[in-house]
């Protein structure tokens, strides 16, 4: 059965009784960013153009909306065999989207356009979100690498999967996650947990037991019973195995700028300046920055539930709005300055902001396009992008963006322009849309 | 590949390696509930026991690790064909729980009871934070229908089916959701978007469509363009086609409360007192309670985004924890109370609070017990429970709550209490742990 909202199978049932087949397009955007955020890393799109290209309405399918809707056979029947058959643009996976920027762009005749919106806005919404959270923990850990432990609490096992890539993207060094690691191609992590030290019932013991399994980089959980009688344990095993250059405690509670600072101490002292601290425990960017901005001796940052799940923010403000139906371009009237009307280009241009235009205008000199035809006719254009194509695209425009819309506490979110053309466009629209409306109908 | 976090495997492997197979137990339950939460409802159990019994280490998985992890082939090679053979309790789908109250307990041989966390935590946390999410919709509905309308912004399309059905099992009256509606043998539900009515382009002969369409329950968006006109065009049309006893409007925007009464006036006018109202657009139980308190004239209820994501608590504090290993009583010195050693059960007493005991002891007069013995030597003693089963459960157990628990606003959370012999025996623990560790070690 179909994944998405009914009423996209009603509307598109009607529109095919009505014989409204012209070319629709939609545009997939967030309107506006959530609070804490200063730009979105667009993920998710690539997924996207697959559920696009992959979807069908059954006669299965068309028999069991007639039953539900109590329609009988007749109302969905002209639906059977539907598809998606026209072209789609769309950002490139990783690059650095803003409010109101279209993300992707769907044209076809109208039933087509319709049906799958609501698998896009899934596949687009939390994908960004995710993305967008995670490379704030990048940022707020200053190089040092960051990963991801947080499969346990995400929303099942596709959207842990989703978390792992998205950290991946943000430029994450490994995942806890060992499916996703296979399927990535990225670093598996991961070391041990409280229970371990529990059931060997010995600390010692249990750590050294782990250095003859994993002699090439073990990591020890040291705060099972007390932070410092851990890392002497620790310590101990390290020495004994000679594994002061590849070993690395990790601490998982209480006060992590100070369990760090002693356990930096006490490794120190015990003549192991090379083993390493990793932190974890209820992590996010902020928890992250905080550790870092203090000067905390951590050397990598393990983020969890916070970021898999993007907790103070978990969704985006995303739509799918009908831009242009037969040719004729189509706005709201709405309280605020409404998306623009029409098929839309965005280029990014060194050293200035974001410019919306037409789709079809040209854009300012040295400024790149950021929509790309991805479909045509119903036929991807190219592979989906890899994750290091990816990673590349968010880096080069992570150097484009302004450092106050990457800051980590209060960023200021970065805001595209609407071109002359483009707000003439929507003024017109507007216009027309105010006229029609004066005389109150009915 | 398997779906676990890398500890679990790395643990087992070194179990393994040091013959420590003696039978583990391990307890599932959440720490705290978050803020404004009364209670949870348990979701995800019967999903958990699947997977459960579905895992297996396989050779490539064995072989991959070795690869990735650099310790060659040997290291986890005794982990091949590991699987679950042990012995599971579980509470009912649709329990309402406690913190600190178990809603799984696993024994197994230590490698076999291990490596389920990951999976089974995933399964239980986001299934019952958003069951226990979608429940406070209803009690704020005061009797009103609920429905699902939070596709779109699920994380993911296994989330989607999620968050449908804890809806359902909260006793939602339908979801937007296709697939999920055929899946679980629920009612779909949906209209119109605002692009419907945008590509027709006149309001009226949008609605006129779609009621040619769809007779039988039509629902007109009424706010495209203004809320007064909207309706104005389907009371309209709703006359014509003596749909008076059987339409209804969905108001989608704006303040909902002024919008239902001005709707509600409109169509009383139009001597169409029996058409209902639908409202949607970012509510959560607090909206809801808000509509449903002032006496807004709302007939249906329809939530999304954020009850789908559980956006003020998308996650709960949940833990896999050992508390037995080898017929010895495991627990923490912690901070706070900690969680007592051991098999336990839950008693869930008439007009009093839940009481938990070891598991072998004696439930108090006229109590029931929460967990109930669901696996067995690695097969399942019973079906999963069908929805009807658990929606029972929910209603029954909502009844036996207290109050001040199920309030919208500033809940009090239900607690539990520990029986004298399980309170003496984590005393007991914690003693020997104090007694352990009071000579500082290394």
């Amino acid at each position: 059965m179909l994944v998405t909202d009914l009423y996209e199978l009603t509307m598109a049932a009607v529109y095919r009784r009505r014989g409204m087949a012209a070319a629709a397009t939609f545009g997939l955007f967030a309107r506006k960013l959530p609070a804490g955020r200063g730009f979105l890393v667009a993920a998710g799109l690539d997924e996207a153009v697959d559920r696009l290209l992959a979807w069908q309405v059954t006669d299965a399918d068309t028999r069991w909306l007639g039953e539900q809707l109590g329609t009988g056979e007749a109302t969905f029947a002209p639906l059977a065999g539907l598809r998606f058959t026209g072209d789609a643009w769309a950002v490139p996976e990783g690059a650095v989207v803003l409010a109101d920027e279209p993300l992707l762009e769907v044209t076809a005749p109208l039933p087509e356009a319709q049906v799958p919106e609501s698998m896009l806005l899934n596949a687009v919404t939390y994908q960004t979100a995710l993305a967008s959270k995670a490379v704030r923990c990048v940022l707020a850990a200053r190089g040092r690498p960051v990963v991801d432990f947080s499969l346990r609490r995400d929303h099942g096992i596709e959207a842990a999967a989703a978390a792992a890539r998205a950290g991946a993207l943000a430029g994450f060094a490994a995942t806890s996650n060992v499916a996703a690691a296979h399927e990535l191609g990225v670093p598996a992590t991961g070391t041990m947990a409280h229970s371990y030290v529990q059931a060997v019932g010995d600390e010692r013991a249990a750590f050294a037991a782990f250095a003859a399994a994993f002699p090439a980089s073990p990591t020890f959980l040291v705060d099972t019973f007390d932070t410092a009688g851990g890392v002497r344990a620790a310590a101990a095993v390290i020495r004994e195995r000679g594994l002061g250059d590849r070993a690395a405690v990790r601490l998982d509670s209480g006060d992590l700028a100070a369990e760090a600072r002693l356990a930096r101490r006490l490794l120190d002292d015990a003549g192991l300046p090379a083993v390493r601290i990793v932190v974890s425990g209820g992590l996010d960017e902020l928890a992250v920055d905080d550790l870092a901005a203090a000067g905390a001796p951590v050397d990598v940052f393990a983020v969890g539930t916070r970021v898999g799940t993007s907790a103070d923010a978990p969704s985006l403000d995303s739509a799918y709005k009908l831009v242009e139906y037969d040719a004729r371009p189509i706005t709201k009237l709405s309280a605020g300055k409404g998306y623009p009307p029409g098929p839309k280009q965005v280029w990014r241009r060194p050293g200035a902001a974001d410019l919306v235009t037409t789709r079809d205008d040209e854009g300012p000199p040295g400024a790149r396009a950021l929509l790309e035809p991805v479909v045509r006719d119903g036929r991807r254009l190219r592979p989906a992008a890899t994750l290091a194509q990816a990673r590349a695209r968010l880096e080069q425009d992570l150097a484009w963006l302004p450092d106050d819309a990457k800051r980590v506490r209060d960023p200021a979110p970065a805001a595209c322009v609407t071109s002359d053309r483009l707000r003439r466009l929507h003024e017109e629209v507007r216009a027309g849309l105010r006229a029609a409306s004066a005389p109150p109908s009915g």
